[in-house]
């Protein structure tokens, strides 16, 4: 078989973020596959087929990548930001397992992309500094209730938190449920940092205590990162020491 | 003020994992300061002055390179990896907060890169493709009580879980501690998974279930990835799925 699949992330949004080896496996693919608004990110080209699919069909997208590459296609599946972090990569895995028995020889690779919290926290400052969850608000494909309790138990671990998907229109109940139990688990004083469409032109950074904020600062292009008890402002940045006691 | 300093991540240790914005500053600066390793990352020209410094002094190395930038220098503070984790972005705050007020106006900016738990995350698979924590099993800055601790909220959590600096010389019990508590906290036959020097020509992946797990299988320039109990294999790789129960 000579076709193969490369799992690859954007980063966050501008070109200057995208890592090297990823625009190298571009300019070999046949065929792209992902998300519409992460496939209008590759330029056309002779040669190119562009497969743009809806969001929430993961599974779907990642067998038609697997299909195409068992058929001798090289084929890019396009995420934003890190595909191993909330994004296509466990989705191809995922499909891989369900998929013929025949799939399992195939050469699949992920390249590394600049995900969003990483990009979120630069621009903040340094929040991650010390040690930090990364956590997937939408209760799509978890119970809240098990997004509440993993809420709980990394503020009593003291651990710096990362919130990918925070809020949708279809739950707007349920960030503001967030921020109440930040509150009990962190106290009111935490830092909360709202970074939206990171290294785009719309970009904006607001910080404030978890007392002050309120669920609107947050929509499905903002990424969330709440604090330790140790995270500061120094000037205009925000950081979390390397230290704790 | 015409200095600055932008604090940026190298990645892993291949060149093609660098950003372009991060190969863009470096052709801009006076002066790079980092850990030996690092700088010898970077290549020569006419112009750039390099500063190596050991390890364990970031605290002098940031304020060395504020220091500079206030005097008018163009300085890029190297880390390898993404300097906002476990790397030199926080360092660069708290000399900032520990230095002069006149520093505060300082043009000071971070740039994001690939760290080495995403970088190894992609060889393994997709590992962290659910809700996961960073630690830093060092405790240089920290109490280990404090490392015992989160380890255990984690498992708690169903996290799954990297480790970076899992293992020196100067502590080697502890990280076989640490697999003791792990196999109490999440399982015996949760896998895990042993990246060591990834992306350089030393690289070697190994995944064994935590009862198989020894402390020798890490060392200093190994990341460690622990998944949750739904963590399983699929033909040579490991990924964690995008679904909880």
């Amino acid at each position: 078989m000579t076709g193969w699949v490369v799992v690859a992330g954007l980063g966050p949004g501008r070109d200057g973020l995208i890592v090297p080896e990823v625009a190298e496996v571009l300019a070999l693919a046949t065929d792209v596959v992902g998300y519409i608004p992460y496939v209008r990110r590759v330029s056309p080209r002779a040669g190119l087929t562009l497969h743009e699919s809806d969001n929430r069909v993961e599974l779907d997208r990642a067998s038609h990548a697997l299909d195409m590459a068992a058929g001798g296609k090289r084929v890019v599946v396009v995420s934003s930001g890190d595909p191993g972090v909330f994004a296509m990569a466990s989705a191809v895995f995922e499909a891989l397992e369900k998929g013929p028995a025949d799939w399992l020889s195939l050469d699949i690779r992920i390249l590394p992309g600049i995900t969003a919290m990483l990009a979120a926290a630069a621009r903040i400052g340094a929040p991650l500094g010390h040690d930090f969850a990364a956590i997937n608000l939408s209760d799509n494909l978890k119970p809240w209730d098990l997004i509440e309790k993993r809420l709980r138990l990394a503020g009593e671990a003291g651990f710096a938190m990362a919130f990918y998907n925070p809020r949708s229109s279809a739950r707007p109940h349920q960030f503001a449920r967030a921020l109440h139990i930040l509150r009990e688990a962190c106290g009111e004083d935490t830092l909360i940092s709202f970074a939206r469409a990171v290294s785009t032109p719309e970009e904006e950074i607001n910080t404030v205590t978890l007392a002050e904020a309120t669920p609107e600062m947050a929509d499905m292009r903002t990424m969330v990162i709440v604090g330790n008890r140790d995270t500061r402002r120094v000037g205009p940045y925000v950081y979390t020491p390397r230290s704790a006691l």
